[in-house]
């Protein structure tokens, strides 16, 4: 790709972070490929709704380290409501209780998931990420947090618990129910943020480069899990 | 200080943050002294606000630098608030916007303040706020932000004004009246965070010098605003 003159129209630029988004897309891993297929065992199911714990518990503090590099008061003002969401404000329980019920609804008990031991390789790639938007410029880290877009990995979630792991209470998804109807109005807002202020070439090779990290540090969670619990197949209470 | 063996009591521990607090706060500033005796000149009022607002334009990033590194949600869902009264939420304007209408109110327009040139000193008085919330311990950095605490500063400037600066337009003092009021409500629960997550010798020493640091922090803004201004009587045209 030829950055070096002036940046990219908007079609093309979006065109490029969506083609970035889907080129390596965690959806495609082989772990994620098998709770989609419905072959994950109950451990297994269980492993990811623990060890995605500790991602869901990291995203505050990764909004609010974008926030705490963006110097434009209207974006800080929409940005902010990522972390109302997730923390929850007022009778809004947030995401983090909505993983903590889902883990309930799988018979994984609050305390568990609390005070669980995270693999190491979801750990490290969770908290890169977060380092990742404490150091780089905020708008790669808007890039970066664009992956809910570009694919309905949310909707193939819920539709593989509902068909697959119907162990797991229904009540319990109400924590991708919820992300579904914040996706869809949040994205496109985050996408033209992106597209707005990533307005030389060298920023918008940045924010492109920024949807590709993202992907690996999912991809790298997928590995830590696949690794662990299927290639050698851990007992669960490994980790607790 | 002997710090070296267990935790201080709850009273002991505040004492020692007012104490802090009080030894060297700004308020005792020559310049500082010289506004609350009404002895500044427009010009140095108006260096003072324009000045001031590269402050307030970092808060809402050093607090939301708090939030990232701050692994407790009842914390964090508190914490937030600071940013939203900060940069307006809903129908609320925020403190930015009440700060550009103190600017107006002194006769600074808008435009002019937002493009102003801040003094070095400030930029790198108020960049090392910042910079301090993004690498301590978050409990450090709220211990920094319990300034507002210690002293009537505000509503000793809300007085110096309403009688030595009346050329000053009262409705722009809106600013100092907002943050009187959330001062009042906030900072007992910020007091409280602070004695509650320092819950180790070592963390309320540290944070005994957070508060320290933050007198620092106001205190070489205000030896910048001295040394222009004072000192060497720049017309306030340089700093824009």
């Amino acid at each position: 790709m030829n950055y070096a003159r002036s940046p990219l129209d908007r079609e093309t630029f979006i065109q490029k972070l969506r083609g970035e988004g889907n080129e390596r897309f965690h959806t495609k891993h082989p772990f994620n490929r098998m709770m989609f297929e419905g072959k994950l065992t109950k451990t297994q199911v269980r492993a990811w709704i623990v060890n995605m714990f500790y991602y869901q518990l990291n995203i505050p503090m990764k909004d609010a380290a974008i926030i705490s590099n963006c110097p434009i008061p209207e974006v800080r003002r929409f940005w902010i409501s990522r972390i109302l969401e997730h923390d929850g404000y007022g009778k809004v329980e947030g995401g983090i209780t909505g993983w903590l019920k889902l883990g309930e609804a799988a018979g994984i008990p609050k305390d568990d998931m609390i005070s669980a031991r995270f693999l190491p390789g979801v750990r490290f790639s969770v908290d890169s990420y977060v380092n990742f938007a404490r150091t780089r410029h905020w708008v790669e880290s808007v890039a970066a947090s664009l992956s809910d877009l570009f694919y309905e990995a949310l909707a193939e979630r819920v539709k593989a618990f509902e068909k697959h792991y119907r162990w797991v209470k229904s009540e319990g998804l109400g924590y991708f129910r919820s992300r579904l109807i914040q996706t869809k109005r949040d994205s496109n807002i985050a996408l033209d943020i992106a597209v707005r202020y990533c307005d030389a070439a060298e920023l918008q090779k940045r924010a492109i480069d920024a949807v590709s990290f993202k992907n690996d540090v999912l991809w790298s969670i997928s590995d830590a899990l696949y690794t662990a619990y299927v290639v050698n197949e851990v007992p669960l209470s490994a980790s607790f």
